[in-house]
């Protein structure tokens, strides 16, 4: 008889412990694998100075943001808030420590942001973020922009999913060049958006929305072949050129992409395309943008993104952190992948062994066998209490893959026996 | 030239990645033996229901709890909170999900709760909390008080401090039965308070104390020889015996200290001591109670905490679930131990191989060797860029305990040497 609403509030995930036990595996593979890429671990406080969140977030996300205050304290009080991103916090984090920090930076962080949206069903308020990023102090080499794709890619094998994952890779010179080839610069906020759009709405609206501000005939016939363009970085740079545009940022765009392409397809990597219907947001990124998706499961959109950024803490100094870094949301990702079945969510019972002394008077032989079995490098229970054996192996073939039942005889001799369970 | 204060906000631990690599394992180790000794993870939200939280938090607690609203809501539209403890989302997550759980439910949860404290050297408002708990529907057997304190005590092994630990253990019954025994129940919750902070004052504050509250002087000197009782559990039993108190209470609470003892005892454990000044806060207990102290830094107090109680969920459900659980405060513990330098701060080196490319035209086959790296199991970065090759060594040899260098020679040759460092 529950006396108040004992659910967890929506928007945020509270799981099984079998289930968190998959979800735990994911974390671990994204950690492992951001490790072995040479990413150190920082975490930031979930707390921030207000101002400092304020200093970025602009529109929507200045809406969303989580201010904090005591019980006794009104919200004109409140200073602090809850992060929204690793974004803001990190680029607080290089600015206090530059001094005491090695560049280029490899960082990885992997930790709950908050955001107020409206609840909706996969949307969530309170959600587990994993970041890479390397920063320098001036010029960072476009090395790290495959290194980040590469990362990610190798992160998304660890979770063996039972669908391809494809990393879709654009730059976003190639899509300034060609507007400066146009002369459709001073549209480029709008036609940005647009293409971001484009692949959730019919082709006739995104050739409406091009009409309406006002993309001449000829021009609209190029941009809407140009986000077609998808395939190998050569069959990019062929269609791009049938366009005929030409200039230098494009030229610098293009050969960029061909070079990340190149690196991480001579590194082994096969599920990567080129495409260049990828834009990712408006003002941030200044390079190299990718999205990953699976490509068998469309309507699910993008489970990872990020790009090459010129200048990472411009809201808190006036030095440039140019950078290049990629983020996986796993509340949503695990969200999906559970609901569409694309991951193995039959957890390995969680204990090797559990033991089961037949009474309570076998409790103390039982903690001394668990503890060897722990010294072996296996994880064991004692299944101690009052109830008969029958309840208790039922409980222990639910936790463990084996057991160990102790009674008179095995304290005597202490000898005993493993059962495994099937 | 900084625009905006970078500084983390006080109250929160923010470390350099060497150091926040020593507090990962730290986390590490708690998480292994945790999950060696058979407790299933779980995690429940941070943000939580206003009056869940309120259900139970009073006094201090209430003060101290940060509620959120998003920038646009007033204090008043907030019905959400941050979670000030483990405690209340899992009795809350308990009678949610019983009937998904198998009993006696094993689980940990590790991750941060929040209070509003007033900032404090070593205080923390963002806290990362490692529990325990045991909880069964109806009765747990005592054997479960040791297995979460033989959990804690391996959880703190895995620290390597370099200083012992020493588990102090005693039993609120025995308490109980002591003052019912004196006829001083009316007073119990004074004199739980005054032993509480008996070893934060001189032996008269505590005597004077005991005087106010109009304790008899017979009755005083049998709780000052009372609280003074501590070793093994047999000399704790002769001393309550030669005090003259006897009754059930009483006698439940020795017998059920000795037992646990001796568990521990039999199980290899040797630093745990019965300890009569052991009292843990005032109404939340009813059996074993617990405190972990590096007896070699008395001023540091309580590193970990915990006992037995009758009621987890009586604020939610009129169910009750008996349970057993501890907690380790991760952050303040890592904060003295560092200042006292009572563990290894060198952490090793975060990487195992720097790849050094002597020039860009050999990054891709260093990205390669990288690779060949991580396939046999190392961390590996490639040290990318335009900078001198003596450079790209000494940040090599920051950050990883070998290296790679790659020239054209190894290129053609497809063949590398790694060079240790020192």
């Amino acid at each position: 008889m529950k006396k108040i609403n004992t659910s967890p509030i929506s928007g945020t995930q509270e799981l099984l412990p079998e289930i968190q036990a998959v979800f735990d595996k994911l974390k671990t593979g994204v950690s492992e694998k951001y490790h072995a890429h040479g990413f150190l671990n920082i975490e930031t406080p979930i707390l921030e100075r207000t101002e400092i969140l304020l200093a970025k977030a602009g529109g929507d996300t200045e809406k969303q943001i989580y201010k904090v205050a005591k019980t006794n304290e009104t919200m004109e009080d409140s200073t602090e808030a809850l992060r929204f991103d690793h974004t803001v916090p990190l680029a607080r984090y290089i600015v206090e420590h530059e001094s005491d920090l090695s560049f280029p930076f490899k960082v990885c962080q992997m930790g709950e942001n908050f955001r107020g949206e409206r609840a909706q069903r996969g949307r969530f308020r309170e959600f587990y973020q994993c970041d890479v990023d390397v920063n320098e102090r001036e010029n960072l080499p476009l090395f790290y922009d495959a290194d980040v794709i590469s990362t990610l890619l190798d992160a998304f094998s660890s979770f063996e999913l039972k669908t391809p994952v494809l990393a879709r890779i654009s730059n976003r010179k190639i899509l300034k060049g060609i507007l400066s080839g146009l002369n459709l610069q001073e549209k480029s906020t709008d036609i940005y958006s647009i293409i971001d759009h484009s692949e959730k709405v019919p082709a006739e609206k995104t050739e409406a929305a091009l009409d309406e501000i006002g993309v001449s005939s000829g021009d609209k016939e190029k941009l809407l072949a140009f986000i077609e363009l998808n395939g190998e970085a050569s069959k990019v740079v062929d269609g791009i050129k049938a366009l005929g545009v030409e200039n230098e940022i494009l030229s610098e765009g293009l050969s960029e992409l061909t070079e990340v392409m190149e690196m991480l397809t001579s590194d082994g990597y096969t599920n990567i395309v080129a495409d260049m219907k990828i834009v990712r947001g408006l003002d941030y990124y200044t390079g190299t943008v990718f999205e990953f998706v699976l490509p068998e499961h469309k309507d699910i959109g993008s489970v990872c993104g990020g790009g090459r950024y010129e200048n990472l803490a411009e809201y808190f100094t006036d030095q440039k952190f140019p950078g290049v870094g990629g983020s996986i949301g796993l509340n949503r990702l695990f969200f999906v992948l559970r609901e569409k079945k694309l991951i193995n969510l039959e957890s390995e019972k969680p204990l090797d062994v559990a033991v089961v002394p037949i009474s309570d008077k076998e409790n103390q032989y039982a903690m001394t066998v668990a503890s060897e079995m722990r010294e072996k490098g296996s994880s064991a229970t004692v299944v101690a209490g009052g109830k008969k054996l029958g309840d208790k192996m039922k409980y222990a073939s639910k936790i463990a893959k084996s057991a160990i039942v102790i009674g008179d005889a095995e304290v005597a001799s202490k000898k005993y026996r493993i059962k495994e369970f099937e």
